[in-house]
């Protein structure tokens, strides 16, 4: 398949989710969901069989893009996210990547001592020209109508992983390495790092509209422990895609799970805007630094466990602490749990529209 | 055995802990450690294998106040805290509190549905009269030492487990259960609520000299959630203990995982002081906070799987930016993990020590 390279200076159709991202005025609040396609919808696990495995899901240009489409088919959505899994860097980088049914990812190959540390190098693109070609293929299917977010895990994020191997426990030989010996985790964080800045061009110059990188598990890190392993290093990040042609006006939302605390800091790295977790008071946060960044986020997710009441009840909570000026995008405070009625989906985005037109 | 009534108005030998609760002057700043009697000593091991199990241990007296004592020999702490698990009053209700190696707690008959929760009713005190026995044993044998801190689970984090039946996970039940039915939510936290108020002044009559209680698990709720599920039932606890002639000066420590973002409100909530994780920036709580509370913490307990090297950075970390005013009490922002080496606990007691005088 021979892919177009995208006009990146085309605005899509229904850029009001663009348009938050920069403050500015929008008719309506914008809304999408982190996991939006995902195992809650019946055609998406009929996609995921055919394809065998997660990461062959993952590699094929054409699943992958009909999986990130499908929630856009039923549900109102102003933005398509990537269908892809924050660890295919590692992956590229040679440690394995497997996903053990009910147990979430697992590294074959973890990075555990010196050595392994010392013998890691950057991943050739190439090997991550799957995601790329996903990139493409899913703005062409898009047909210019909704924006595409294109994302990264954080480095320290992908760290947590490549050092213990799975996810799941409290990070803990992630969390000795750190004290015991901080120059390994440094070394790790910054091959890391330039891998996801690269990364994250590549994906804008195919077509993404924004960037968002996800750090989940900056949450366990100490107040000096973040700034230091992990935003400096999404710091980096944000001006190393500032530099180049193509991202130096792409919005970029920077989301630390659990770093609620930090956000004086986090909303001064250099993103456009910030997710926040269900933990977060909304209305706090954007009378502090709404004039600074946009917000995105943040019903706790579970509320979707519960009844179309309970769904429009939390819909019009985080409305209502969002207030009417510019710059909020509505969105779960993590992403939707597999167990989620599809019908719940429809409610949210039905009390998100009422609640802002 | 019969234990003469403890005289409460006695003061401690050491009550530098006592007074920076109430900010007090200190002549240097008094440290324990959560989870200061646990299985990173082997004289702990010793007797746990001795009582056959961890209820085994909690149940027996002279057990209790043994492992209780044990970190005293070894380090110059200046606090004892009661041996015992946050999940008795659940216990006690019937519920059927088990240690499976390897797992945690977990109840035979967690509280599910409605029916279970509507036939829910307060625990006898009688059935923790093995708790308030172990305070009076351990109050005798610290001899005057120093203080004893008295303990509870705050309702929303005994419910999480009541409800989930083991902990480890998301706490997806109690989380669906906050949406779909707050009402029973609600009816088993007011019996909780009753249940911790009577067991926390039941054990300052035994002789505790404070009270702390662990929400573990509130960090979990949302901003307003927290409020609403958590934080208004400690408040009424508080009032609850204030309001009985022993419990009326008991210094009263709050300790919410995960809530660094509501320490504004923690700390209106009638507490003497806040328990911080690692994840709070202790100098910015001291400055917004330290008129209103004493402050406890908060290293991170990784720390002490590091070198002492590690460890004494850690303190020095911890102790500049607790500042020299009165009301820090120096303590890890968790429990210390099993996997501890002891000796690291030693240099970690001797350099708050060298810090501080």
């Amino acid at each position: 398949m021979t892919i177009t390279p995208p006009d990146l200076r085309r605005t899509p159709d229904n850029d009001c989710f663009l348009r938050a991202l920069r403050r500015e005025p929008t008719e309506r609040t914008p809304i999408w969901l982190m996991r939006q396609a995902g195992r809650y919808l019946p055609e998406y696990n009929a996609v995921r069989a055919r394809a065998g495995s997660f990461m062959g899901l993952c590699t094929n240009t054409d699943l992958a893009t009909e999986v990130t489409l499908q929630p856009l088919r039923r549900y109102d959505l102003d933005a398509a996210i990537l269908f892809s899994d924050i660890l295919t860097i590692p992956d590229a980088m040679g440690l394995g990547l497997r996903f053990v049914e009910g147990e979430g990812p697992q590294f074959e190959r973890p990075v555990q001592d010196e050595a392994a540390i010392q013998a890691l190098v950057a991943p050739d693109m190439n090997r991550l020209r799957y995601v790329f070609d996903a990139v493409a293929s899913i703005k062409r299917a898009l047909d210019n109508r909704v924006p595409l977010i294109g994302f990264s895990g954080s480095p320290f994020t992908l760290a947590c992983y490549m050092i213990e191997g799975a996810g799941g426990g409290e990070f803990m030989r992630m969390r000795q390495m750190l004290y015991a010996r901080p120059d390994l985790v440094h070394r790790l964080l910054s091959i890391t790092q330039g891998a996801v800045s690269d990364y994250l061009v590549a994906q804008r110059e195919h077509g993404a509209d924004a960037l968002m990188i996800f750090d989940s598990w900056g949450g366990l890190l100490s107040a000096d422990g973040y700034e230091e392993f992990s935003l400096a290093y999404m710091r980096s990040i944000i001006a190393a895609v500032r530099a180049t042609p193509s991202g130096r006006d792409v919005p970029v939302i920077v989301f630390t799970k659990g770093g609620g605390q930090w956000l004086e800091r986090i909303t001064e790295c250099g993103c456009d805007a910030v997710g926040l977790d269900w933990t977060s008071d909304l209305r706090d946060v954007r009378s502090r630094f709404g004039s600074r960044v946009a917000c995105q986020g943040n019903l706790d997710p579970a509320v979707l466990l519960s009844s179309e009441a309970g769904v429009r009840k939390g819909v019009h909570a985080v409305m209502r602490a969002a207030g009417e000026s510019p710059g909020h995008i509505f969105n779960l405070g993590h992403g939707i749990m597999p167990r989620t009625p599809p019908e719940n989906v429809a409610a949210l985005v039905d009390a998100v529209r009422q609640h802002s037109t």
